[in-house]
């Protein structure tokens, strides 16, 4: 099916846009009351993510209320070690929790490979939600980068630390490749079923990019995410590692379309260090959405300006806080959309 | 008194050095058996702060048992707040907490600006620790950068986003900046108070310096550092501003001795961006530590090198965790200690 708007696929290839394309990271969720609704009738985030009906709905409500580019499907990065074999809780207002977590190297033998159809409510779901957009804006597909998916499978939870985590790659770096090389194959299989459900885009999140070394994030996070990106084809690939500032060199070699930055990299620079080739998506800091309208319309100008006219889809650096008024994120979307160099 | 262990001054200073000084920041705390025996005599941590004796015997114990280059009086950053009329509580294995925060002009109003007088249990806890030290090394003195003292005044306790303290800055600019001005005003008194108590080196710390944009990091924290490394003299001064990256180079210009590094930022890199004139510290991963004894001992001289022969004090990157063995600290002492060029 033809798409009407594929804006954000063209930047994405570096092709001329008209204008800015624009979506924003966890444009589904807490903030729009649309999406709160469905998910009381369903009692939790997991059940949410497990029901693609439920899925595809809080999928689409950013495309019908924001005026978003581009739709990303609703799920969650820890659906991979659940598939591998590590199931996951998400605890109300506290994150996810795995009562179980990768402790030696017989956990990992334990854990299997995941193929596509071990995750097919997310396939199930990718498929009903190109039906259902039919064409309107892509739907993005993604997953979580393989250091990110190893951290939460040692470290049981979210930290500000993961000295757990971190721990095992100094104490144990032979374990650590085991598992990144099992997390890595399942995440290559789940990528490509997403593509052939319909995804038309792809993007790989690093959340926990930034708490590393720049030496071990060389070794235990980018040689991953290399190799997810050169198996991935046919479609455009964001990779967003966040807080890797010391990577974005090297990152210009990786073999994807899209770097996303966070509100700490500073725009110019980080132009100048990934080169002119790739396009960059980013940044505004999330924190901004709690200004008054003035002040959001200007800033989102200035960062337009900074990013200038070609080779960039406007997101936050982060995803958006669940506070933020649906007003002020509408703001931000439309500011983009009436933009012109 | 004189010292018959300056080289952390004079490396401070850059001056030269037969060796490189280290300390370790978190030195006097958790890590030590013979720490947590005081502590639970006292019962808490805050006890502790408030008390000379006992905060001086801490301070003193890692000069003893690891063989430290300088001590570094044991006390908080949230002090000041206290101070200005703003109390906390440290809550056992979740950290601080405010029952008020600021939210409204009036609020700052009432809070008053700090006198030393006001942190005289710091101050004792200061001339004592000189008079114990009796000469063996320097005494570093401490305070929190105002933007992370004003965070932590805003957001009631630590968080991932300090999503409420950001809002402020962004909703209300004029009030942030004139709690910012209490805080500065607050903190040149302290600092001053440290020096004249005996404190022969000062660390600035900006623990949140990483979750502002490199906009608002110069408008709501740098410009309030600049003030402090301005109204102080006579010591070294040291500021470790966590995540600033891409405040490098601004860095440069402060009025200040030393700059501190986190882990995330690349020895040579640092180094041009700040230029030849300053000294810098740190900047080994915390993680590090809990490695064998071979990888501490060969990743420590590999910074060493990185670092050069001079202008350079030796320090994690951050603050030891509590579940680093007290050997593995040892060997990241003894390796400095015993490294030559």
């Amino acid at each position: 099916m033809k798409l009407q708007n594929d804006l954000i696929l063209r930047a994405a290839r570096g092709e001329k846009t008209e204008r800015t394309p624009v979506w924003l990271m966890r444009q589904a969720g807490r903030i729009l009351p649309e999406y709160r609704e469905v998910r009381s009738k369903l009692g939790g985030f997991k059940e949410l993510v497990e029901s693609p009906e439920f899925a595809c709905e809080v999928t689409i409500q950013p495309v019908d209320i924001l005026g978003v580019d581009a739709a990303i499907i609703f799920s969650d990065i820890l659906v991979i070690p659940e598939a591998m074999g590590l199931p996951y809780q998400m605890v109300e207002s506290k994150g996810p929790w795995f009562e179980n977590t990768i402790k030696s190297q017989s956990d990992v033998e334990k854990l299997r490979i995941a193929e596509g159809a071990d995750l097919h409510y997310v396939l199930d779901a990718i498929k009903l939600t190109k039906k259902e957009l039919n064409g309107r804006v892509p739907l993005i597909g993604f997953a979580g980068a393989p250091w990110t998916i190893f951290s939460y499978m040692i470290e049981a939870k979210g930290s500000k630390t993961f000295s757990v985590a971190k721990k095992m790659l100094y104490t144990n770096p032979a374990l650590s490749h085991s598992l990144l090389e099992k997390i890595t194959a399942s995440t290559i299989n789940y990528l490509k079923a997403q593509i052939e459900a319909g995804a038309d885009m792809l993007q790989i999140f690093d959340s926990w990019a930034g708490i590393l070394s720049p030496e071990q994030y060389r070794e235990f996070s980018l040689k991953y995410i290399a190799q997810i990106c050169d198996a991935i084809n046919g479609v455009p690939l964001t990779v967003f590692a966040k807080g890797a500032f010391f990577a974005r060199e090297e990152m210009s070699k990786l073999n994807c379309n899209v770097i996303g930055l966070d509100w700490n990299m500073d725009i110019a620079e980080s132009r100048a260090l990934i080169g002119n080739e790739m396009t960059l998506q980013g940044n505004m800091d999330p924190c901004l959405l709690y200004s008054d309208f003035k002040t959001i319309k200007s800033e989102t100008e200035k960062m337009l300006r900074a990013f200038g006219p070609q080779k960039h889809i406007a997101n936050l650096g982060h995803g958006l806080y669940p506070d933020i008024e649906k007003d002020k994120v509408r703001c931000f979307v439309d500011t983009v959309k009436e933009f012109r160099f």
